[in-house]
């Protein structure tokens, strides 16, 4: 076993700490992965915090990890030490029911292995996460980080990038679409990149006139305050598709009356309580309202490769490990732009 | 002008009686039809008892009529005298818009123009619709009835045949498709056959074990009480695809759950009310919530000529004009198999 230094939840709403772990020694698929940076998900607060209750104690959390490759298994193919590689929300999943077997393992029917908070293949030794110096991942489980997105910026992309990547791709978002982005946190604001990316015209949707510069710099062209009077009125049926990333109960119908004729709205985002719907929302106007979970290993590659190409990675902050609990703070606030990215090198 | 019987409400809540309306002598491009049947659609009653608002009166309602060509206008070309044809919700549209461009005229963007209980293209003039003798379409918005449907049989098919043949084939259900069809009226009878015609496994869901000897005459090869315990215990992501007839307030999240992963509910039935989704069912298997109003002119056309090669049409109950009152009170009560016709000699 491979000694590993990290930081840990002991229990829930505990501020997190040092912890030691240990990580098995690479088996014959396996990589061994020095982690150099760990992107801060909203969900490693929740989870953390138990807020979705379920939670396994300690939790070392942490599923956007990106750094080089130490060591790999004698039967490793994909990876040689030193390459640059990432891993997302899940570590393995079962290889055999239909979703596996398409690509589409985060839709695992037997449930995949989450990279922290969930279950190693033998269901009872808990998995752990990115906040840590070294993680054992399977090669199949591991993503190859283009040599053009700093590590530092290619982290969030392990999740906030390919959960907005992937409905993007599942509705075909092409050049001139009009998409609108509802809410600029860690995941919209990867939404606005990848659709302008793909050429669609993105307006954001957001509660502050504060994001607006920001939306813009972003490569939204347009920015809508949906807490202005009548922000709307003139967006009626405008839209092809709205990605929608906040998880807060906003009234879906005045948002699906934005939609164009087979337009789509997906939720990427998901608000605890159930949402009121007007079926005549979708009826008039052939409308749809999805929803989307990160993306399968071959989606979050080639998302990845797309990030290469167009020069793409996710603005960060980057902290020390020990700022972790006060990072946690500050994106209860609202208070990061885009996303706290934990410098693991802190940690050693 | 044309002289021509029908039956009419003068006023919401009124029951219907004789009356007079005057139907338009066939311009060039215009079609008198000899009206044969009218089907009894759900949305005559609704509309007829304002219960939907803004309803227009005097009102002749019937949106589903099938009759034979009694004069053609100079530059009519689709059809000659004696043919059998059908009109549906629609007897014209702006025919400028991409909707109408793309032959959706159902969802044009400036209002199509209702068979009744709607407005001629100058704004102003009343529509009436198959509870008449005779009526005036343009071509273009007549139907061909292929001769193998008898044109009882055919006219339900000009509304609830159309709206759900229109969803089955936009979210391309084929053969050994797992369909779920909720309700087993008017819409959800013929929702199941043509489900089972386009080689879908249908399973009917419905409240009431009455339904099941005719959910399988139909064509289902499966019923499903949803009152009875556990009903849907072992069906969870069992269904390709859920055609929702109902209008009743159903719990949406159970029914989302019964869909494997990229499956799609699509409601044709509008409850009155804002349904509560989590969005948890739409993420989790990224399935699909959608609305779909009736068929355009050339997808009800397709529809026509896929039942007559099919040799489908609807279980009707044939009544005179003058049982439209009583019908309209055992369709409230869900007494009808699967829909009422009225034979429209009895009103000549």
């Amino acid at each position: 076993m491979i000694a590993t230094k990290s930081y840990a939840a002991q229990k829930a709403k505990e501020a997190l700490g040092p912890f030691s772990i240990q990580r098995r020694e690479p088996g014959e698929h396996d990589v061994l992965i020095d982690i150099a940076y760990c992107g801060v998900c909203h969900s490693d607060i929740h989870q953390a915090k138990d807020e979705w209750g379920g939670s396994i104690f300690p939790m070392v959390p942490g599923h956007e990890i990106a750094g080089k490759v130490a060591k790999v298994g004698a039967a490793v193919k994909k990876f040689k030490v030193g390459d640059s590689v990432g891993v997302g929300c899940f570590v393995d999943s079962c290889r055999e029911c239909p979703s596996c077997k398409e690509g589409l393992e985060q839709y695992c029917t037997n449930g995949m292995n989450a990279t922290y908070n969930g279950y190693e293949k033998d269901k009872k030794t808990p998995t752990y996460g990115g906040y840590s110096t070294h993680i054992t991942v399977d090669e199949n489980y591991v993503l190859r980080i283009p040599s053009s997105i700093p590590l530092d910026k290619a982290a969030p992309l392990l999740c906030a990038g390919i959960t907005t990547y992937s409905p993007l791709r599942q509705w075909k978002i092409k050049t001139g679409d009009k998409v609108a982005v509802v809410g600029l946190g860690g995941l919209g604001h990867m939404g606005v990149k990848l659709a302008a990316a793909m050429g669609a015209e993105v307006t954001v949707i957001s509660t502050s006139d504060k994001k607006k510069d920001d939306a813009l710099k972003l490569g939204a062209k347009h920015f809508l305050n949906s807490k202005a009077p009548d922000a709307f009125k003139n967006y009626t049926g405008h839209f092809d598709f709205i990605l929608n990333t906040v998880s807060a109960n906003i009234d879906f119908n005045s948002y699906l009356a934005l939609l164009k004729r087979d337009g789509t709205m997906v939720q990427v985002g998901a608000p605890d309580k159930p949402v009121p719907v007007h079926v005549f929302s979708l009826i008039m106007g052939r409308r749809r309202l999805a929803g989307s979970l990160i993306g399968g290993i071959k989606e979050t590659q080639e998302m990845l490769d797309f990030c290469g190409e167009k020069g793409l990675g996710a603005d960060v902050e980057v902290i020390p490990m020990n700022k972790i609990n006060e990072a946690y703070e500050r994106m209860i606030k609202g208070d990061v732009h885009y996303r706290f990215v934990i410098d693991i090198n802190s940690l050693k």
